[in-house]
């Protein structure tokens, strides 16, 4: 109910602040028996890590998981999972100058209206530092769904985009630090971020993900359809703005005689502008979606705002920040997908009455 | 859990289906105290009929609502208001033909093998009808939420786009049938939806909405950002394939500096690529979002799909559909984003410690 | 949230007030398939009915359930269950001599301390009347529940109490008008409440139960421990005032040597104070417990008390009204149980990996 | 839904076994603003802790809580606080000799019976050493109470009973080992702890608890009673086996005449059977309840039970192991009391229009 909890009978609740001691989370309701690969989950946090190229953040952080519950003899138990996640290179000081200042495009003002005493050090809890815990819990997610595959990259970068025409191939994603699945555009979106960091400014860009391997059922309706679900999964994570599946806005545009998916007699569909989801529920085909993602709002530039007293100010961004987040959110959207599938296959299970 | 239910402390639960003998639900949440006006209710309800112009499906539908309890008196009691609207013009013969077929981009198929046994009649609990409770439910949440005015329109409908350049007044939404604040743009709407219907086809379209005088600090970080939910709500919506706030995707392509938004001296931003949202908090900005619609599934031609053994088959359309269900969804985004914001108001009286 | 919702995965939400048009509710989570018998909710309505025997309230209710959706064909679909009973024989200038009156042990006053505009007829949405949607729902549960055989019977009312050597005949149960299953007991209690009745006085008692056939692994450790959901389903009953199960309070003078139970070689105990549950989550062996109710508010005596406004009046009860819960309130607590073992069923499911 | 949160609006998630390196927990909803007490918490902590007496287990643990987030200058933020304690005295080896062994009344089978993969070491999950959580955020939870007040105290042990004519001095609680508040008696209850831990075996008891300075309105009709949910969180304590409020069980032999509570000119009531507590609201009046706790599972003597092949073994108890938990879950049932209240305080906030 305050907002940091998601999923029902698989779910993650998250605690930390950017520049506190810790971050962590507890993941409940995941089931007992599931082998848990802690190289596999730390793999995972390093393709969120800050760091890990030099268009991302220098902020140099560990990273590192421990697990204090829920596992025993490498497997899970049935009981909640809980886990945390230190700070190790948290420089409060770097934020001194912002404590009293709104930052445009930041969450500062909002935090302060709805909270009123606020840890305004590096973004507190409004920081996307928290989805380090989601990373966490999406990985052990992913053990869970074991053959069901997800996969996210970035498809556009400010004006770069992967086009319709453009090749994709997914074993070139984590072949580049953008994390495109095509490496030519991936060496014009490096260039692009590279640039726009020497002028202190920032970009936005988008992720598509695809699902593949989804078992047929999956969702709830009529409120918690399949892609609502994942649509707030997605418009969850930080800097987020859109979100859309199948054919998306752009199949606003199409009649209902060329958008239709016919079926083949293997209950497969012939197109798939559906995205895998018909009224709410997944049909066996893939799932697919895109996140758009908002320029990062700090810039290493000078801005006109307003201190906690309402008063003009002028504010120079400083710090390690990201020029665009969309490279290290890849691995976020594809855990906020597995968390998602992992919810919606417990409740499916319900209706098996092996017992 | 099981999908029925919207919102956590303004919550709506629905039941029924497209041929069942009545549709309803519960409204448990809704503060005491609060006037009921039935004839604004039922004039809400107008707005989503069957039957309202020649451009809509010509099923004739009552949609009359009766509320069971919770009120007293005229105004709301804080116990929970149960209503039913009756269907009083299901003609369950004109299903027979899809008994045993699988219609493309319908749910059938989906349904079936998520539950089973099946209500096939129109749709059954997959149909749009189901949206009827929707309305109520947010004519009474607008009751409460009182100087926020929420004003959805269609902004496009296949290729015919409102522009940026278009000259949008609201006064006009309620004088066409497509509710497209322009007249000129609204007249070609209907041009094509009718000529379109004629074709046996149909339409998608996106339906733009603005909320204004918001209070700041609605929205519960980090899962429940206000935005996620106005996502969900939105995408839980028949037919919507797609969600985007403020700058949207369209804003991936700018730079933060020019993205900002600079707050001025009354603690309000100069520009609102925001949205209204900070941090997933409102800021008391307007917020304004966009919800795409896909054409409608059911079109009067001949396709080619299965039966539930997978055998191929032809069939036609028939019955009374709309051509394009954007012009009805007018009044179901508003309601959506009215249960919204009830539910999050309330929850942010948490912090009022008057008590 | 707001209360009137119970369960998680099969749960019940509820509407109504005693005096308004209709009570209802919506069944939302029951799995797909389940065969409605729907004589067999009319009987269990029946074993609630007032007007069943002298003994109870003579008020006249048809207490005739109408489904409106979730079933197709004689059997659920999955989708919500949504049901209306209407009130046939309200007579509200009953109650017009309540309006201004806190009567002595009922709800008025907190009511009206909670939510201001207050249904004063007949309680309103304090009523007991309420519970007729509680056995509606748990006649479905107990559909779905099968071989679990859910049996509660009175074993006291006001000092006269099914002693430990009393023979107990569960056929006896429905033989009687206090559902007592000893005839030479229930007749004791038979002529306590009709005597009591005459004085205009009433009398409190107890409702056991017992729950054959329980699968082991129901029940969610920590918190939602078995026994602690069954414990708070019984005490949102009205008039309850306490629940213990096993070995109860008696069980507290136990040493532990004495009180344990030990395992025998078919991995069932030998003695049963655990009541059927250990850890919380069930062990196979008969679960147990008993529910304590006050004795009725109402009587038909004089009383002092206050008025709205605080001022001290006398007051007279009138109306038609229950000298003894207990012996209505036998389904009620069996529907309850029904209620939290379906839940806990479809909760445990989601361990059966077959998908 | 996984069993692991207590709670709407003001919750707490635990996590933890018994034997792994650390317990913890999130409480997540706790308004910003509250100034947190750490001394408070730390001696809230040290009433439940092991080896605080002669009486109680001798396992030595710290205890020591350390916060992550959600606190920032002293004060809660509004966003989650998460806490880890860690286990620093864990003796795994002294549980080896119950790996395969199915201890009579605890966990063990039921525990294997509903995960598989379990944490045998001194009883994984379902120990009571998970309560240090409760305790850590029913510290929390007081603090945000302020101005109410709630005493728990130990009523009985074994046969030794507080009785109606025991004088009663709340000061005399933490005076005594046993939380007795009248030392003759509490003598008595020592002095026979000590006798039975001498034989290995173990007691039961019963702690009475009282809350006063209870504003009115508290607790949501009709399945969320205030009682209902003080019942479940008492119930949902390690070794529970009843709960009553107000009259109790006792309360079903008096007639309506007597138990009626009167009111008087200030809307008080002049007696108080009803616990404080009318049609499950909080009418002002002290709040009191008593919680039952069955004698230890563990006990020092030699047992038949079986393995996990069912094979019948004898076994002995050995560790460290408290003879009667009542003395240490004196603060438990604080804990459990002040969170339940916490959340109903902020639920009925809702109502509390000024924003």
């Amino acid at each position: 109910m305050a907002g940091n909890s998601f999923g029902n009978l698989f779910k993650l609740t998250s605690f930390g602040e950017s520049h506190g001691e810790a971050l962590g989370g507890i993941i409940d309701g995941c089931p007992s028996g599931i082998a848990i690969d802690f190289d596999f989950i730390q793999q995972e946090l390093k393709r969120r890590k800050p760091g890990q190229s030099k268009i991302v953040t220098q902020r140099k952080e560990a990273d590192e998981v421990k697990f204090y519950s829920g596992i025993f003899k490498g497997r899970t138990t049935g009981t909640p999972i809980g886990f945390v996640i230190k700070n190790t290179n948290q420089k409060s000081k770097d934020y001194d100058h912002i404590k009293d200042v709104y930052r445009p495009s930041h969450a500062d003002f909002t935090y302060d209206e709805k909270y009123e005493n606020r840890d305004y050090r590096g973004g507190g809890r409004s920081s996307a530092r928290e989805t380090v815990c989601r990373v966490v819990a999406g990985a052990i997610a992913k053990l869970f769904l074991k053959n069901i595959k997800i996969t996210a990259y970035t498809s556009s970068v400010g004006n770069i985009q992967l086009r319709k025409d453009d090749q994709i191939d997914y074993k070139e994603i984590e072949q580049n630090v953008v994390r495109c699945p095509n490496a030519e555009v991936a060496s014009k979106m490096e260039t692009l971020i590279t640039s726009v960091k020497k002028e202190g400014d920032s970009l936005g860009g988008i992720i598509s993900c695809v699902i593949e391997n989804v078992p047929t059922g999956l969702g709830e309706p009529v409120f918690d359809k399949l892609h609502a679900n994942l649509g707030k999964a997605m418009l969850s994570i930080n800097a987020v703005k859109g979100f859309e599946y199948g054919s998306g806005f752009e199949g606003t545009k199409l009649r209902g005689s060329v958008h239709n998916d016919i079926f083949d007699t293997h209950k497969k569909t012939k197109t798939n502008y559906s995205g895998g989801i018909q009224g709410g529920i997944s049909n066996g085909m893939p799932i697919y979606f895109k996140v758009a993602f908002k320029p990062v709002a700090t810039i290493i530039q000078k801005q006109n705002t307003i201190n906690t007293k309402g008063e003009e100010i002028e504010m120079q961004g400083k710090g390690r920040h990201d020029p665009c987040v969309v490279p290290r959110a890849v691995p976020i959207v594809e855990a906020m997908a597995a968390l998602v599938l992992a919810d919606f296959i417990l409740l499916q299970r319900r209706f098996n009455s092996t017992q």
